[in-house]
């Protein structure tokens, strides 16, 4: 008897091979396709020459964490003590795993707003503890009267992804009070943060909730390199944390994988040096804007994208097909792969929208947009 | 209220700390001190510059999953199927944490032998199931009347450590045949074999539980190229198992770290092309031969060594000290350090043994040997 009956092949496993397969460009799974910064391979490079290569110590490797500390102050405002308040993880996705394995107990409940990222469910279920999911309005901003109906005395953990995947959508300063107000009923409700693309957000500032007064006791922010600096396959991330649930996060980290890949932690200790996150915004902001260009004479209906590297389209225009078969199609009849919106939520229904990933170089984007706009 | 009470700060990371505060030589957590072998390190600097830097699919990087099948073929004549069988993790101990977290269930019993490398009982306890701890015999050879007698229908996992951390003791053909008999009245038995030290036996060649055709379909073998290649920080290990148990680890796996480092994985594969694991034995047989002969004038009594980095050393002579203590003293009155035997059993009582890694150049083995040897 399985301990995750339903959990199959994930959506991007399966989009990416059959992207491979029939040759398709890959807009489907998250991940750049251009060159990382040849300032940080060089350091990796120098790096490998040198002692990098036995167990950092197990919270991280201690000046990458000091870094993050200056970063983190740089960014945003606040002051996080490393030795106490943070952890390196083996990305984004073990710092969430860690954290809700660490805080989580059977039956709690941890409140996971529909649509959402997959990676969120399973974990809870391992714990015996029960997602209870709440459904963003339509235009999928947070509906704090739902979510609040949602809360109760078993509520442990909400979860948030902020700058929101797959949506784009960004949490408002409006949102934060909502959740303030929210929260002073709740005392012992964790805010579980996601903010892997805390840096790619565009007209709006991010708000990451860890800055925020009234969280700082009881927010874990996880955010990953991997999306920051090009590099998704390092698969380095950090968590931050007050003290007392660091503690907690720590136990289970130390022996779920102890320490973190060393050369990594090493490189991205230098690259801070080097490296302005600030520009990352701009960045996808350009191509968030080429990639709409593009598209302008397409069939596709473009919804807004306030950060991350997602763009949701509508093809309600175009056919009446599911959304997963439409993505089948898409790859099949006309070489592009994308996601399909509905994998994101729990009941799997059809959504009549899919996720492009622009995170990708212009000559991709172009020869995509010429695919799709032919349709 | 935590979910591990009784967790705090790991033996490793506190004797590593207090050698470096004060400056002993450090031969305590089990890592190589020695450069790591040049043709892996320009594999690196070279890969660095290419392809290498976004996801790898889930269970790992395909042609480095070819190869580990390739190589378990040459070392133990063992065929697996790279796709159905085999997972690579961040480390062993990524793999050790995955299967307990994805096979065990709350009330099942989860047999771990007494002494044990410690990260085996905290997995157990977060799936709320219970740890047996079974007594060795006094000369670290399993007991399999004691261990038949602590197996029971709630009993789901026995977990065997081969070579064992930190005893050095490995199977024998006769340990395997009374594991046979047992298994044979225990049908829902699995076997978690944790093999990290698979190439660093020395006199008696290692058996792999997964050579076992009774354990074919019930054994998860977990190993790390970590020890193998003197690469303790890569953090990259792997998992062997049969399909049907498979199949849950990677369920579980998708959602705890989703894939593993890139680089460390494309560089891993190309290595093994041209490195000769077989060779590795030999090495560290020279090392453990130089350490016991520098130490033969010393007043530590040292225990026999047939396979791992560590040798494990008696001060029965020297002090009546406990081992905690001794070590500790040792690192602040000699100036060397070592890992005291107590906490690897579950009572953490006095052993009177301290363990030393010998994973060193031969210069630290002779500093440490020459201030030992003045005890
Ligand atoms: C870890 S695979 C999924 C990558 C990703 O963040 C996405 O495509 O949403
Ligand atoms: C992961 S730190 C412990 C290293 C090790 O294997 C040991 O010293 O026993």
């Amino acid at each position: 008897m399985s301990k995750l009956p339903n959990v199959t092949t994930s959506i991007f496993t399966v989009m990416s091979k059959m992207a491979s397969e029939y040759n398709a460009i890959n807009l489907s799974q998250g991940f750049p396709n251009f060159p990382v910064d040849e300032r940080l391979t060089d350091i990796v490079a120098q790096l490998a020459k040198e002692n990098v290569h036995q167990y950092t110590p197990m919270a991280g490797y201690p000046p990458l964490m000091n870094k993050i500390a200056k970063l983190t102050l740089s960014s945003y405002n606040r002051t996080i003590n490393p030795e106490t308040e943070l952890l390196v993880t083996a990305g984004a996705t073990q710092g969430i795993f860690t954290t809700i394995l660490a805080l989580v107990k059977d039956n709690d409940e941890v409140i996971i707003l529909d649509p959402s990222y997959d990676s969120y469910e399973s974990p809870v279920l391992l714990c015996k503890a029960k997602p209870v999911r709440v459904a963003l309005n339509d235009d999928y901003t947070p509906n704090w009267e739902r979510i609040e109906k949602a809360c109760s005395a078993k509520t442990r953990m909400m979860i948030i992804n902020n700058p929101h995947n797959p949506t784009g959508k960004i949490l408002t300063e409006n949102d934060f009070i909502k959740l303030k107000n929210l929260l002073e009923k709740y005392p012992d409700i964790i805010i579980l943060s996601d903010e892997v693309y805390e840096y790619i957000t565009f007209e709006e500032k991010h708000i990451s909730a860890h800055t925020k007064d009234f969280l700082l006791d009881r927010c874990v922010m996880v955010s990953s390199f991997g999306k920051s600096f090009h590099i998704t396959g390092w698969k380095i991330g950090y968590t931050i944390a007050p003290e007392h649930l660091m503690k907690e996060i720590k136990k289970v980290h130390q022996f779920l994988v102890f320490s973190v890949n060393s050369i990594s932690q090493f490189a991205i200790n230098e690259y801070l040096d080097v490296v302005d996150v600030n520009l990352l915004g701009k960045f996808y902001q350009e191509k968030r804007d080429y990639f709409q260009k593009l598209l302008q004479n397409s069939r596709f209906e473009l919804k807004p994208c306030e950060g991350t590297y997602f763009q949701v389209a509508s093809y309600a225009n175009i056919s009446n097909e599911d959304d997963v078969t439409f993505c089948k199609n898409l790859i099949i009849d006309h070489g592009v792969a994308a996601i399909p919106i509905s994998t994101f939520y729990s009941d799997h229904k059809d959504q009549k929208l899919i996720r492009f990933c622009f995170a990708k170089d212009n000559f991709t984007l172009e020869s995509a947009a010429k695919k799709l706009s032919q349709i």
